[in-house]
Order: C-alpha cells, then structure tokens, then sequence
C-alpha cells in the first residue's frame, strides 16, 4: 500500500493475516473460497490485512470443485475446524442441528467468531448462540442467510440503528416470488409453476421448504430479532406457502390493482410481535408489488428514517458468497456490534401476538350458486360478523351452475372474517370453500 | 441491562458515555439532538454505551428550535468545539468551505471523530479529509450526505466490499425526480413544476444547485469513490441538470417505454473512471424507474452481488438526522472502516472519462418542416457520422409547418452524435436546435 497523502505521518500498525476455515464446500463454499483468492488483493486493501483460507472441512475431499485447495488444510470432520487456530469459522453446511451446529457452537466457545449462511440455524437457535458468543467475546454474523448479497442485516443492525422500527416485511424466497411472476404472467397452474421451476434450478425436488413458506419464515425470524432487538422467536411466525394458490386469483388480484406476492412481515408495537409468512394481495404502486422473479426485497419502517427498501440477488453461489465475504472483511477491520443490534443479554422477550389478531382487509372468491338471494346470504353471514364488502368485484354469469364471486372487504379481525368464511362455506349455494387472501397496506 | 442469557460468565466493559458536539441547528441538527435525547435508553441498549450531546453550536442563541438544550454546553464559535473535549463533533453548517471545513478540519487534526451531513464539503476535500483524519487516528463519517436515511455509504464501504463494483447509478436528488413524476403527471411545463416544488418546499429559492445537477454530482462523486476506491473526482462530473426539460418529451418518452429520470452514473473501468449526471430514459422495467417523487435510489452493480438496489427518504430533518446517528453509533460501538472504504494513501488516481467517450443510446426530438426529402436529410446526416436510426416514433402531420420528429437511435459514440447533431441543426427544414437525451440500459 501506498503512503498516506499529504506526507503526514501515519500510525502504521502491521497486522497478521486474518486465519479462515471453511466448512462446506458446496456452490456457496467453493464461491466463498474461490472469491477471496481470486480479490486477495483487493480485499486486503479494503481491510488492511490479508484474509487466508487456511483450512477447509467437506464430506468428500476427491471431488473437483472447480477451484484449487493446494496449501488449504483439509479437516474431514468441520467440528474440528474450531480447534484448527482459526480467527473466523465459516459454517455453509447447513442444517438447525449436527455437524453445523456442532461447529458453530464449538467456535464461539472457544472465542473462536463465526460467519454462516444457515438461516434454519439462526432462526432456531440465535438466540442461544449470541449470547453464547459474547460470553465468549466472539461473533456470530449472518449477512448470508436473509436476502442473499443485499446487506440487510447489517442494514438494520448498523444503518438504521437510530430508529426505533415499526414494521419490516420482505419478499424473502425467491423461488415463490419466480413462481408467482410465471404464474402471473402465463396464468400456468401451481403444479406447472413448480415443474417449470424445478427444470430451472429455482426449486428443490423436495420443494416444500421453499413453497410452504417455511424459509421465508426462518428469515422473518431472523430480521425481526434484528429490527426490533427482541429474542429469536421462529416458533411463533405464522406460516402459510403459496401451495395450491389458483391463477385464477392472481389475476383477479391484478385487475383490483394488486399483485398477489408471498411475504414476510413483522410488526411490533405495544400490544406485542406479530409475524406472518403468507401470500397476500400488495398494491401495485408499492415499491416490493413490483419486484419480480427470483429477486428478494425488504421494507424496513422506522420512526426516523421512514420506509426504505432494498432489492437484488436472494440465492445463488456468487451473491450468497459476497455477503458471507462481507462479513469477514467487518471482522478483519474490527467491527463488533452485538449480534441482534443489541446484546443477547437485553433482547426482549416479546409476547407473540397470534395471527387471528391480526386486523386487515381481504379478498375473498367463492364460487356460488347464480340464482337469486345468494349474494344477500353471503353479505348477511359476512354482516353478523362484522365484516363489511368493500367491494364486489366480479361476478360472471351461468346458468344455474357455480360461478366465481370475488369481493374485497374492509378492513377486519381475522378471528371474526374466519368466522364468517366458515358461516360462508356452510351454505348450500356456495359449492367450494372460499378462498381468502390478506389484502396488506403497504 | 439484563445478565446473558444462559448464566454464562459475562465480560463486562464499564464504558464512558460518548461525548459528542453538534454544530448547525437547522432543522436537521435540531432532530439529531432531539433523537439522541428521546431515543437515548435505546441507543444507549444498541451502543454499550450512552450518546451524550454535551455542546452545540448554532449563529442564534435565543431562537427556539423545539428542542430542549439544558445541561448542554453552547459555543459561539463552531471550530472551538473541536477543542471541547469531545469524542465525535457532529458538523451540520454546510458549505464546502468557511466555519465547516474548518470545524471538520480542526477536529480530524485532534483526532476527534467526525459525522457531517455536507455533501459539498465531502465531494471538494473528502481525499485531503480523508487523509487528515487517517493521520490523526480520527474517522470521518458522511452517511447522510448521500440519499438521506437510505445507508448506501455503509452498503458500498461494507456490505459490499467483497465486489469489484462495476456500475453504481441513482436517482441522487429529490427535487429534480419530484419535479419530473410532477411534470409525467401533469404535463405542466418546467417553470411551472419549479414553481410547485418550491410552494411545497421542496425546492430552495434559489434552485441551481438542485435542477442544474450540482447536488446529484457531489453525491455521485462520493459514491464513486467508496465503490471503486479512486480518489475524489468531483470537478470530473460531467454534469447536466433538468432545467428546460419538456413535458413534451417526458411524454414521447413514455410512449416509447421509458421514463426520464436524472441519474448519476459512475463506470470505472479499464480506461477509466467515467462519471456524469444528466437526465436521462430509463427503461421502464428497471427498478429504479418506478422510484417517484421526492425518493431517491441507487443501483449498485457488483461482480459477485450482481445488481442491488436501495431506496428511500433522500432528504428532510428526521430521515437526515437517522442517517447522522447511525454513524454516531458506529462511532460509539467501536467500527474503524477505511474513509472509502481503502485507506486514503490507496485511493486510486483513476484517469477520468470525458463524456465524448460515452457509447450509448440516444432519443432525439426535431421540430422539422413536413414536406417530402427532409427525413432523409436527417437520416444521411447521422449515417455520416456513423449515427443508425433504431425506431422513428412520432411524426404528427402538419400542413407545411414544423412538426415533432421523434426517434431514437443504435448506440453511437457521444462525440459522433453531437457532430451528427450540429448537422442536423443546420438544415434548413429543422426549425430549432434538435433535443437529444441519453438513453440507458439499466
């Protein structure tokens, strides 16, 4: 590096190398790797010391992974990466439980600071290993396991530190959000939409994680811990998928000026912590209504800043590495915030407010009978409950058989719109089970 | 606070409060001093530390600013708070020069840490600044010179900084993009939308410095040095403002799918550093596109993190003063980040990019006699010059008089479209001088 500017002297501070194991050589691990030899320079002038991989733990050491492991130590059991004399332990294997958390846990007890892209294994057990990590004066960072490259974590534990936050809600899993665009755009069937994402690589065979909302839910967790400083409480997120969701609706949705996405949202206020994973009708001139394909966003509203959102790469092995790369530069260049923007100690134990307390607009399609003093049923069994028709939106015309009724409501307790949606479906005129969709204001 | 959770054995640090000088209490310094008292017990849980505001300094004392400043030292003088014994001196003045640039100044020399909110002040001397403060062992924070409460300076220095960054871009000025959704909108002409803006206080008496480009180009400035490490280049912005704009075109552009946005836009590399601020079309399906209003935006294209984009509050006291506390926390928890992200003796000295050079899109709009023989005038006059026509758009029928010719072009060099201009500017059959604006691919 060259001389300070300006020939004043300068505190020159020769700084030993930053020591990293890496555990997991899979896309993501053979990227990270890959990504700090390839910027070693860059890197180590952005930092002020040299980052070096010197020891790496995967199940099968034979298989080329298309980047060189010459002078890397190789551990075949990753736990043992925590005693290797490591300055950071980066965990990409995966899982709440085993080896990973093997590894993590037996780093941070040694002092020894972690960075993972494991949002199954924060959002379960975060808590638990803050506070075991500053027991231990180590780190435990995760830039990686919400919304892939975008730096929203360190957005809400560092940028918007100043504000008291109000809501966050995301598009938080980028194969749902790909499946809605397609399913949107060629009014494909959800079974369609699944295949044609599997034949991309943006769904698992197995794809319910994905589809049934669950890790979207394990990344709410997470950043609700973050934006709010309350204790990891992934057990009580609500949990709905896009499984099963009809074209039909989307569509519809996009004529009442919406667009149908599946977020993660979470609020806190006096009464306690609500957090909920479910498709939901966003307006279209919301800026996430109009984020589309595999791209993940975040809204983050806070008492000064107001709204701000942010957008880009959720997945994929280059945008997953920069921001577990990022994270190793802040532990190069020293930085130590508390793991969920304040320490372990104080997050607050918040009451979980269930999803029947939530109080919102929704859309409603039934398919009813086209005769005479049904639609007065309907209005009626919605009436007792105390949920008002804010709009009725289509109704085409057959005769005799069922038709779709579509209608918006004002805004309601979801416990009484359950309600009136069961008094609904009990009537002889309505052949299917309504389908509802929470109507969000954004 | 509360023990760890855990039980486990706690380190714990008794650290003094951090004491901190503002000086400038206009509305923002007015709601940085009122959010670091009302929100003190939290950003205290967030910092390990308190944040006290122990002396201030403003032109008038006895005017009220709605915010109590009992208990806190007052200092005439703003550059003597840099002797006050302070750990961070928070600058609010303004200005590139005078008493700013010698508070800032003065304390970065006692190794006093320094947050400001001036953009000028940063974009004219940030490097010698830089450099100052790196001698010293001081820090130089500017995170709310740039988009308001959106932490874009912390995502370029940090959460980013495992790319090699490529492309940056934003909607940098809240003015010029509130006029220009004002003008879409309403089709009401330049003058008019000023004069909207200003009614609104949105626009200064005096509208240079935000319609003529010069407040986009110090934030673009910034910006390029923290995403490509190079030194400062302010007076290398090449640099247009809106002024003049016609709805007319704001209209056509619409037609052909595009909005006009001003962008700062910075690409550095192997040839050099090229940064410039003009208005400009953006297509439509671009995220930054769909930002309206007072919001401001910016892309950041990195090779590993692929595009992200961050959007919020450009401007105003209370997303202003989020941004200048943020930087106080981190100031208080302990982060030491290189100025622009490598220490200044290691900014490069990039070789700038005359916009001559720029290779890119163009749309034109002609006034031109309507009789037969002039479109291919104008079209030999740009195959000349090595100028293709991609689309011809528009071209009203008017009997014998000038009527709008609208197209848009192949990309071309900037130097050969401007001589493909000339040309066609000295035709006979064109009435005025022909307006072009840049089109981008984002």
């Amino acid at each position: 590096r060259r001389a300070a500017a300006g020939g004043a002297p300068r505190r020159r501070v020769v700084t030993a190398p930053l020591r990293i194991g890496v555990a997991g050589l899979g896309v993501v691990g053979a990227a990270t790797v890959a990504l700090l030899r390839r910027e070693a320079d860059l890197l180590a002038a952005r930092c002020g010391r040299r980052l070096e991989v010197v020891a790496v733990s995967a199940r099968d050491r034979s298989r080329d992974r298309g980047v060189p492991l010459d002078g890397i130590e190789w551990r075949d059991d990753p736990a043992a990466l925590a005693a290797a004399g490591l300055d950071v332990a980066v965990e990409l294997i995966g899982g709440e439980d085993g080896p990973a958390l093997e590894l993590v846990d037996g780093a941070l007890a040694r002092g020894v600071d972690v960075v993972t892209a494991n949002k199954a294994l924060v959002a379960r057990r975060g808590a638990a290993l803050a506070a075991r990590a500053e027991a231990n004066g180590a780190q435990l960072r995760f830039e990686a396991a919400v919304a892939g490259a975008v730096p929203i974590v360190k957005a809400l534990r560092e940028g918007l530190a100043a504000n008291r936050m109000t809501r966050i809600y995301g598009i938080l899993n980028g194969t749902c959000n790909y499946m809605l665009t397609d399913m949107r755009e060629t009014g494909r069937a959800f079974d369609d939409a699944l295949a044609g994402a599997q034949a991309l690589g943006y769904a698992e065979a197995d794809p319910g994680f994905d589809v049934d909302g669950v890790d979207a839910a394990h990344k709410l967790a997470i950043l609700a811990s973050l934006a709010f400083g309350t204790r990891i409480d992934f057990d009580s997120v609500h949990v709905e998928g896009i499984r099963g969701m009809d074209p039909m609706d989307i569509a519809y949705a996009e004529d009442l000026g919406y667009r149908v996405k599946l977020l993660g949202i979470a609020e806190y206020g006096e009464s306690g912590l609500a957090q909920r994973v479910h498709p939901c009708l966003a307006p279209r001139a919301a800026p996430i209504a109009g984020v589309e394909g595999v791209l993940n966003a975040v809204a983050c509203e806070g008492a000064s800043a107001g709204p701000t959102v942010y957008e880009g790469a959720g997945a994929g092995a280059a945008p997953t590495a920069s921001a577990v790369v990022a994270d190793i530069v802040d532990i190069a260049r020293g930085a130590r915030p508390p793991t969920f923007s304040v320490p372990a100690g104080a997050l607050e134990r918040a009451p979980a407010l269930p999803i029947a307390r939530r109080f919102g607009a929704y859309y409603v399609r039934l398919m009813a009978a086209d005769r005479p003093g049904v639609m007065a049923d309907i209005a009626a069994r919605l009436g007792r409950r105390g949920v008002s028709i804010e709009a009725l939106v289509q109704r085409a015309r057959g005769a005799g058989e069922a038709v779709p009724v579509v209608m918006t409501t004002h805004e309601a307790d979801e416990a009484a719109m359950r309600a009136a949606l069961d008094d609904i479906a009990a009537l002889d005129a309505v052949a299917a089970p309504p389908r509802s969709i929470r109507i969000e204001s954004l």
